[in-house]
């Protein structure tokens, strides 16, 4: 690949389009790869070029296409389709459909994007259902990738086994894991357990060639029991939206505790530090994005929030992601039935 | 209530029979009430007097009922009835269920006490299936009831419904709260979102009588954005497993923290009473305890690490639902249009 051409929705997070050019200035400036990294900012000129003039941006090779709506977080998910055509959004992936760019990263309404982009890049052949999965913090080295955690609410076992196939090869082509130990997300170890969708997909994830360690349980995500954890949307969008509040629940008992008295106040200053780590290990913006999975391109969605390091991470995500041809291995992988070959080449 | 028997199962916990002894004499040694309280220890009589025999126990007016087995925590949930009909749960509840004790407690195997106790003493009228919540630590005054956490994995919104009438009645009878709020588990606010299953009990609880604040997402189970949440039996027990599991997971942290450096390791050393106090607030065991709902008696059921305290208010509970009469009032309740008559009355 002599050259990556990322879109980037200068308009999409909530600190649009500041962090967004921030983060792009710092994927040009730390980039070490032989391919050459062109930044396609798409949102209002205007804006985009006041943003620029407040970094140096002298290494960041871009190009400006003007947007001139932007999606908001408030609007719904088909609103980019539906309605707002000359938004960020739409443009921006129009640009990966048309072959004008690469990928395209967003930290805009998720909704909105996976929606955008599954209609209009359509999906990747064997796919039923493309879906998102998102990292938690765990006690190993990696991090543990859940998946769907919303874009599919009401699964049949096809698609849990979908997922478990797209997350292994994710976590294999982008984290570099091996061979990514599957788990199924159930309410006990046993293969009897669980609802009838659960019980058929273990028995289809048993008979893949996936590294499939059997069903995990909910303490088993923290404990880094398996590398990809398999649940329905419905489940895994409440146990993230339940994981993302653990760290405000923690600053607010730990600020009672010090409001109790002096010296717990004073024990809190220093206790400081070691709090703050452990918050930033919960803190899900750093893993900065994650790829819709099972879709005919390359797009990447990001945290409302997202920093600029985040952002930063969501252009080499991209870039890796279309550097390594994901999209051709799930598919190869969902239309053979030998899945594990295509997920241990090309580490 | 002259008197209130409650059976004990000596055998159940995993420090079984000191911790049920030493919580049955602290039970007797706070109780405060005008009624006598009357324990029945049910289990190896020989244990049961060693263990007795430790402590000061004069205030304690007890009977003992030899049961020649235990139902371990690896037996199926059928064991007792099927096989062990000489063991300590099975006879603690056929105690219950001929009249001799008005309650029965036991922090044995949470499967198999749901299994007899259902089977042996049936469901009150009007109740299809009965559930078990769990308390939550929330920002808030009272933790939040979540149920079902693992009784019923495959819910209709009739169930869920039942649910929240015996959720809502729990937090009223034995918490003391005067219009619970309920919530219905769900990935987002508006009423079109979840599945179809959950759309249809939105609809119910919003024409009952219920104080039904609508959908609530994973996040806003520690924010006590309600009193108590409502959801099927899969997703409860997996929030409650991953919940379970945060104390652990952030001790990992805090420990590789410490480990890091010498001026780390001091700062930890100063940051464990802030620690200590919020992880007893995530320590489960503390709660002591939660009632079946829905069966024809009183049976509470406790974690099998039950500490003495937690037995001590575990005997507590079962004597309020007793006294209260919540089987009458869940009765009055599922079989009246107007619910909340039922769940505000005897406060």
């Amino acid at each position: 690949m002599k050259n990556c051409r990322i879109a980037v929705d200068a308009m999409g997070g909530d600190f649009a389009p500041i962090n967004e050019i921030h983060g792009a200035i710092l994927a040009a400036d730390y980039f070490l790869e032989e391919t050459e990294l062109e930044i396609i900012l798409v949102g209002n000129e205007g804006k985009i070029n006041s943003a620029l003039s407040q970094f140096d941006h002298s290494r960041l090779k871009y190009t400006i296409v003007h947007a001139e709506e932007v999606v908001t977080m408030d609007d719904e998910p088909t609103a980019a389709i539906k309605k707002k055509k000359e938004s960020s959004l739409y443009k921006g992936i129009e640009l990966v459909l048309k072959g004008y760019a690469d990928a395209f990263i967003s930290a805009g309404n998720t909704g909105a994007v996976l929606c955008t982009a599954t209609v209009m890049l359509g999906r990747v052949a064997g796919v039923s259902r493309p879906t998102i999965g998102e990292f938690f913090p765990s006690q190993k080295e990696y991090p543990v990738l859940v998946l769907d955690v919303g874009a599919n609410i009401d699964c049949k076992p096809r698609h849990l086994y979908e997922f478990a196939v797209m997350g292994a090869i994710q976590a294999n082509q982008i984290y570099g894991l091996e061979n990514p130990r599957v788990g199924l997300l159930n309410i006990g170890e046993e293969k009897s357990k669980g609802t009838d969708v659960i019980q058929e997909t273990y028995r289809l994830l048993r008979e893949s060639n996936l590294n499939f360690i059997g069903n995990v349980e909910g303490r088993d995500i923290f404990r880094g029991a398996a590398d990809v954890v398999v649940c329905d949307g419905f489940t895994g969008n409440i146990i993230l939206k339940f994981a993302e509040s653990i760290a405000g629940f923690l600053k607010f008992r730990f600020k009672k505790f010090a409001e109790s008295n002096f010296i717990n106040k004073l024990l809190m200053l220093f206790a400081m530090p070691a709090l703050k780590k452990v918050f930033k290990d919960l803190d899900y913006q750093e893993y900065g994005g994650v790829p819709i999975l099972g879709i005919n391109g390359v797009v990447i969605i990001g945290h409302g929030k997202s920093s600029p390091r985040a952002i930063q991470n969501m252009i080499y995500k991209a870039y890796q992601f279309v550097k390594k041809d994901v999209n051709g291995k799930i598919e190869k992988a969902l239309n053979s039935p030998t899945i594990s070959e295509h997920i241990e080449q090309d580490l």
